[in-house]
This record gives structure tokens, sequence and C-alpha cells, in this order.
């Protein structure tokens, strides 16, 4: 099969592989119907994640139709459209059934899926399948749900977004507009994205914000306390991971306020002292994507929210390289890639 | 009246300072019937919160009558018996509204009441009223109230300390004991004390520990996760406030769990890729003890809860060199002063 190959920091290419095989009785193969970049892959192809020491695949949001499943699966057949998590998960363990699906005792990562045929481990636990026929249309809405909308959504509920919430969002990149989409689903009253770009701004307004704030920093989360009665954001999701955005995202938040964080920290360090003074809280992490599909997969299906919308380049699989760069040089929000 | 003044590090004295007067028609003046001492006042003491520069009152927790109030006070009359939150607040401003009062926008702290009179601003907002005649006996319970005992249920409201809930308290001192006792009374399943004194440890079984942890970091947390099914507890009460307290609290948290944190942070520096993976929140801070007071006023006034056996040393205020000394020195716990 054709698979992404991260060679070295900056160089993608497309190479042929051997298929991938079961190995164990829980394995699925699925083949890739749609897969994607995440802003989470730019880390190491911009060499910001440490030295690489060898090439590797990458990738890890995909959908696609079952191919092949092991003896022990008995949840799904080939023919079957499913929704493939970021990260497989066997469901049923003690951290599964609490919800934190990323934290399962047999979990773990594909190998890469910006390629032609995956190896999904825990495959009964991992996949959840789409009833009915999938149109070309309802695509890029579905891939979503493999990562960056429950992704979004994960800051909202982190953050405690509820019923007449004031929220503000940091980043608006797919993850960040995706958190404007899942803070306005869950019922906020005010959402306030924080963008410099107008065609993200434009498509924050379409996913409900009330408010765009073009500046950063201190200013900019000054600007967001002045929308919130001068004293912040009840909820802010910091959809980043950078030392800067974080700080932002604190200084928006109201006192006895939540950030919802899910951006990857990359040299992150936080001084409890500003944070614990004003009674704010920190929650997030890694997204349990499993945990939230049977709640998200049914808005997505009869229509009320799209959520592809994110998607504003899609690209054949052997164009690979130009969707790295054209989401690295910020030429495109993110990319769908079809093999 | 005679005052305690916190002279230079290490060097506590009793002074005779003019009485305070009401300065806004808003204050209370109120004679103190009993203070203490809290575990913030010995960073002070101790020199570890930045040069001192002149010598200053301490103190902030105290029960007391009320002497005389300002014209605008509606709620309170002299002879009233009050309880007085640490810190003072208008109990209407919109992050009071929002149960922070600790960030009132018309808040403060005291000069000190580890003295015989305390003026107190925003009287109406502040001070609680205990209904009817109060026993000599009722006094050191109804003194957590103004800070040790809220701060301990804030560390278990802030966790999200509920029904069933598994729970590991950080810290022996009054404040984690207090923990110990607020997330027994908020129903949760089980709760680990970590504590190496065997006398905070039976304090730490009396108010509903059900097991006791003797070993502290690494290997404390690891005893902590084994006891709960090796995934670690719900919710990991942070009552010290030290780096090292703060890491031994993450690692005892099981994935999707919450650290509430109360203890005062002293060099503390939070890394967040750990608990980004593995999906622990961080909440709580300076405790709103006002926004608590009528939820926890009615147990201590029947008698279901006893808060006040935190206290194990008892003085007289002109003795209250020693009972700095005393806690400093770990032979008390905690100190009541009596005028």
């Amino acid at each position: 099969m054709r698979a992404t190959i991260l060679t070295s920091p900056g160089h993608i290419e497309l190479q042929t592989l051997a298929d991938p095989q079961l190995e164990q009785d829980t394995d699925a193969i699925v083949r890739v119907v749609a897969s994607c970049i995440c802003g989470s892959d730019l880390w190491p192809y911009r060499g910001l994640n440490g030295e690489q020491t060898e090439p590797r695949q990458i990738g890890h949001e995909f959908v696609g139709v079952v191919e092949q499943v092991g003896d022990a699966v008995s949840g799904l057949a080939p023919g079957d459209f499913v929704i493939a998590p970021f990260m497989y998960s066997d469901n049923t363990c003690a951290l599964c059934r609490r919800g934190v699906h990323t934290s399962c005792v047999n979990g773990g990562g594909y190998s890469g899926c910006q390629c032609e045929l995956v190896r999904v481990p825990q495959a009964d636990g991992t996949l959840v399948t789409v009833p009915g026929s999938v149109s070309q249309e309802l695509v890029p809405h579905l891939l979503t749900l493999s990562d960056v909308f429950p992704t979004g959504h994960h800051a909202a509920v982190s953050a405690g977004v509820r019923e007449g919430s004031t929220v503000a969002v940091v980043g608006d990149g797919a993850v960040g507009l995706s958190a404007v989409l899942a803070a306005t689903q869950l019922g906020a009253a005010t959402v306030v994205a924080m963008s410099r770009h107008a065609d993200r701004q434009a498509l924050a307004r379409e996913f409900g914000a009330d408010a765009i704030v073009e500046t950063r920093g201190k200013e900019g989360a000054a600007e967001v306390r002045e929308i919130f009665d001068g004293i912040g954001a009840d909820c802010v999701l910091e959809c980043v991971g950078t030392d800067a955005s974080m700080k932002q995202a604190f200084m928006a938040t109201r006192p006895g306020g939540t950030v919802g964080y899910v951006g990857v920290p990359h040299g992150v360090s936080i001084d409890p002292r500003p944070i614990f003074g004003r009674n704010i809280g920190l929650a997030g992490g890694v997204a349990p994507v499993r945990n939230y599909l049977e709640d998200l997969l049914p808005a997505v299906l009869d229509g009320t929210i799209e959520p592809g919308k994110v998607f504003d380049l899609t690209l054949p699989l052997d164009q690979v390289a130009e969707g790295y760069r054209a989401m690295d040089e910020r030429r495109a929000t993110k990319v769908l890639l079809t093999p």
C-alpha cells in the first residue's frame, strides 16, 4: 500500500509499504476512505518534538471501510463504514468505563493512517460503525469525529461549558473552530473567538461565535474580559498549546472559571500562584474521542452540525507533501486526504 | 488593644495598639472571642514570603461579638456572635454572586485578628451571625468556619468529590484533616489520608479516613494508586502547597481525575505534559469561605460534625509567640488563641 512517511523534519514522502496484516484476533484491517492532517502532525514535521531518529509513518485521523476482522471481533463486519478515534481502546477497562479511553490499559496509537490500509487493534472497542449508507457529502463531517471535533468538544466539556456559559476560545485552527461549534452546541450564551484571519473568523461566526477578538496576549485577554462584564469568561477553551496561548487563556478567564485545554503543551510551564489567587481551574488533555462518539454522531448524521467545514483543502494522497506544506505555511486550516 | 505583631521573621510580639475605629459606614468593629494560627501564617513567620520590610499585624481567622456597626450596616447588631470569613466581601458583586467571594471587587483582608478588636469592612456581606446563644464548647468548631474547615471543604468541592468518589488527601495539617472530614461529609466512598504522625492519623480516622498511607512522594502515590485498583483516586486534595506535595498529588490521581488544591503554592512549577496526557484536572485556590457558610454552619450547630477537633493547643493571647513556636516545630497541629 501507499503510505505517508515523515523521513525527517520537513520531509514527507509517499512510499510503498507492505499491506498491514491482522496480528491479534481483536484486530481489524480498515481501508481508508479519508484521512487528514492534524495540527499535532506539524510538531514533528517542524522538528519540534525532539530528535527524530528514523523515518516513520504519520497520521492518526481517519474513516474507512472494514476490510477484514480478527476471530475475536464480534461487533464489526467487512463492509462496515467506521469512524476511527485517533487512539484505540478496549472500551471495557476501568479507565474506559470512566470515560478516559485515551488512558485505556490496552490502548495505544496506530502506526499511521495517511495511507490506504490501517491495522486497528482492539477493533470492537475502538471503531464506531456508521449506520446505513454513507454519502460522499457526509464523509468530511464524519472524518472530524475521529479527532478534531471531539477534541474541540473535549475542551468545552472540560471547561464546564453548559447552558448560559460565557466562553472564549484561544486558537483559530481547526480545533479552535471546532471548540466554538461545540460550545455553541452545549448551550453557551456568548462565545468569543480569538482570531486574526478573516476566513477563520467567518467560519467561527458560522459555527456560532458572537464576537471576534483580533488582539492577542495581555491585550487580547483584556478585550475578552471587557466583553464579559470586565471579569472574563466562565470558560476559556485553549486550543493551541504554547506558553503564550496558555497565559492568554488564564488571563481571559474570570475568577472561579475554568480553562479547558486540548492543545498539546509545548514549552508550557504553569506558575500556579496567579490562578490559585483567582480560583481558576485547568482541565482537559488528550481528548478521549471514543467516549464522545455516541453523543456527537447523531447531530452529524442528521445534519444539525457540519463540523467538516473546517476542511478548506482536499488533496489526493499522492499530494500529501503539499498538504503538509499548505498547513505549515497556514495556506490551509485543515487538509483532507483521499486515497 | 493588645495585638499580635510579626516584627520580623521568627519574632512574634504582643503589642498595645490603638483600638480600631469605624472608617466606612459599612464597617463593623468585632470583639474577638477566639482566633487561631493558620498554616499560611507560618510562611511569613519563617521568612518564606519574601523580604518583610516592617513590623505588621498578623492573623485572619476569628469569631467574635459585634461591638459597633457603621450607619449603613443593616443585618448586624451589637451583641451578635459572628463568624468572620478570612477575607471580607460585599456578597453582592458579580464575583460574589458566582461564589468567588475571595475575588470580590470590594473585598480584601483584615489588618490582623490575633488581637482583641477587628475592623471588618463590608460587614453586612462578610459576617455570618450564629443564631441563639453560643456555648463555650461550640466556639472552636465555629472558629474553624472562618477558614480551615471551609478550606478543606473547598479542596473537596473543587476536586469534585461526590457520593461514591475515591479520595486521597495530601497533607495532614489542620487543612488536610478538614479535607478528610469534608470529603466524608460529601459522600466519598473511600478516603485515604497521607500522614506520618500517629496523632494526626487518629484524627483523620475519626474524621472518616478509611486508610492511611505513611510514605510520601512517588512511593506514597504508588501506594495510593494500589489502594484504588491500581489507577489512583478520582479526587486528590492537595493541602500543603509545595512542589513535592503537588507532584505527589498528581501522581496519586487516576486518569480523568482532579486535584483540588488549597495549599498556598510556594515554589511550585507545573509541567502540564504528564497531566495533559492523563487528563488530570487542577482546581481550587484561595477558599471562598463566605460562599460555603450557609451550607456548613447547620452541621456544626447540630453537632453532626466537630471540625474544632483540629485544635490541639489552646493558649491565651499573651502566649501567642509560644503558639507560633509550637506550630513551627510541629508540636501542635493548630493553635486556638483566646484574648
